[in-house]
């Protein structure tokens, strides 16, 4: 596997800088002690800073994917007493209904056209209608598509729901803030904007949430959120976590922290989103998504199939672009703005496009 | 946190070679190519090898500690209608215990003392009692005990018993052969003898394990092992798999086929723990079990606290022995015998406890 001299433009795993390399080069150290204790709080200051949550708010690093921390929101705070509604617009959407049937919660889903963003009306039929919690993927990461959080946080305050939020690939990307929006429970990776390797899911979470959890008896003992926040109490964990990504997760927080803090980390992410959106305008592919994220730019390739460009891509440009998968595996690839990348890494991905144009190939 | 000049002699995380650290130093791939599907296959058969599992067997790859492993194998192939007996002679023989209670599967439970070995007349009175399954620790991490599988595997063969072992701390650091044992399920960890960094539970899957599986309904979508099944045949994870360990855990396996296979791996293990045993006769110090592993040398320090002993060797000498936690803070710790470790460094060890004993602390 060709990694180290390969480009990754995916949405995961991403690229990592240098600091954070260098920390998964090291022996990982035993970690039930008073240091790594220190990290581990270290890391739940900073991921509340950064999602702008409240004070009170508390922070539960579970080792496993960003689709383990989805369902350990559902099976901690959520019951068969509740009323869902779940916004489905494409695959990560159509996860959280299948975890929804799964764990018995009804629920009500709005399903959008792949690429269409969600509008006023879309909710108007819901106002008032008894449901107590709102699931949603701030960022639809199969299409693209960047759900206006502004509108649902209204929604769900008039309506005095409960507030689950799948930011995993839109977290550190695009703005977000927790305590004004309302959001009770917000999911990351650590393989996303957060640019360490996959095997960490972050979840911050509302004094609100935490109540719930407290009530809720969760029915898997790995996923207990009950255990986890007893455990990070004095900054540990229930079992043995993926210690060297919590480590390099410590060391990617603080250069956030040092370099300007999220905001910063937000404008660097979509410069990189406008530099390469400015620079594909005269190839032959249609930007995908009503409503962008500056963490991905899903583009329909209009003269070839979209998994033949990312084959190619890779084989003879040594670059990984995000192929799709299902039904839109020859519609759509995906050039992720996350991870350690620069202008010149798109010089040499929008260079390989073109040279594909000039071969015919596109 | 000073991990690269400590000497790590706990039983998880452990010390990588050379060649795992490098990789830990690369880009973590893109991995749902033809690329990361081939190196998973390889983990795949190398594990079945190095278990010696029938050919018909399947490996698993789980994002999650040893924990979640041994939950997975639980949710995945048993039923309130099953009627099982489980070992308890330490804190991963009452983590059994509790999941069992928590997934409401009928069960007796075999409860020995702290440190003492599993014997026929504990068996005995189950003989032909309509039990289903057998759930054991082979290595009873917590006290240093390893249980007798022979004994195990007649009794689970005579009573048609499907057998779950957790292997977690003593796979490829004692002799297991899963086919002439009959087992069933089992489970390890990718930062015990693995000695990578943690975040893999691994497990391999018995025909009869596979069956049951597929029969069972497992009520959490992350860890059904039906779906891990069914992506592994092409090589993949439902998930996004912590990549970047699943790189290492190759090298490492191939690193073992490469010197000499599992039992090259295993002599290495036993005359590391013999030199540590030989060398501590003049200790104040007791063995504390009474059936060792390879993996670990459980000890009772006789004339000073066990947890004290632990903080000294860490803040004044700079290496880690593994201390025990609930009621045995104070009376065991446990001196690692698997991961990267040389002679060398048990005599740097000794040498620690030698000062500790001249100074009279111990």
């Amino acid at each position: 596997m060709k990694s180290k001299e390969m480009i990754n433009f995916t949405v995961g795993p991403v690229q990592s800088s240098e600091a954070v390399r260098s920390i998964g080069a090291e022996q990982v150290p035993y970690f039930r002690t008073q240091e790594f204790s220190q990290l581990m709080l270290e890391n739940e200051s900073l991921i509340k800073k950064f999602a702008k949550a409240t004070d009170d708010s508390r922070v539960a690093f579970i080792t496993g994917s960003g689709s383990a921390g989805m369902e350990t929101a559902i099976m901690n705070t959520l019951t068969s007493k509740d009323k869902a509604l779940v916004i489905n617009g494409g695959s990560f959407g159509a996860r959280f209904v299948e975890l929804l049937d799964l764990h018995e919660i009804p629920y009500s889903e709005i399903k959008l056209e792949p690429g269409k963003s969600l509008k006023k009306e879309h909710l108007t039929p819901y106002e008032g209608q008894g449901y107590t919690t709102f699931l949603v993927n701030k960022h639809e990461t199969s299409t693209g598509v960047h759900y206006d959080m502004q509108l649902i946080s209204e929604f769900c305050k008039r309506n005095n729901l409960f507030l689950i939020v799948d930011c995993i690939s839109t977290f550190l990307a695009d703005p977000f803030n927790m305590a004004e929006l309302a959001a009770d429970v917000m999911i990351t990776g650590s393989q996303k904007a957060l640019a360490c390797p996959p095997g960490i899911a972050v979840m911050c979470l509302s004094p609100n949430a935490i109540s719930r959890i407290e009530s809720t008896k969760c029915k898997c003992q790995y996923l207990d959120l009950k255990l986890a926040l007893k455990n990070a109490e004095r900054g540990q964990t229930p079992w043995t976590p993926a210690v060297s990504i919590l480590r390099q997760i410590n060391v990617r927080l603080k250069e956030i922290d040092n370099n300007g803090g999220v905001e910063a980390e937000i404008e660097r992410t979509k410069n990189l989103a406008d530099y390469f959106r400015n620079k594909i305008k005269e190839l032959p592919f249609e930007i995908y998504s009503e409503s962008l994220s500056n963490a991905v730019t899903p583009l329909h390739p209009t003269t070839a199939s979209a998994y033949d460009i990312f084959l190619k891509i890779k084989d003879e440009y040594d670059m990984w672009i995000c192929p799709n998968g299902g039904n839109m595996k020859d519609t759509v690839f995906r050039v992720g703005h996350i991870g350690a990348l620069t202008t010149n890494d798109y010089d040499k991905l929008i260079s390989a496009f073109n040279d594909l144009k000039n071969k015919g190939f596109i």
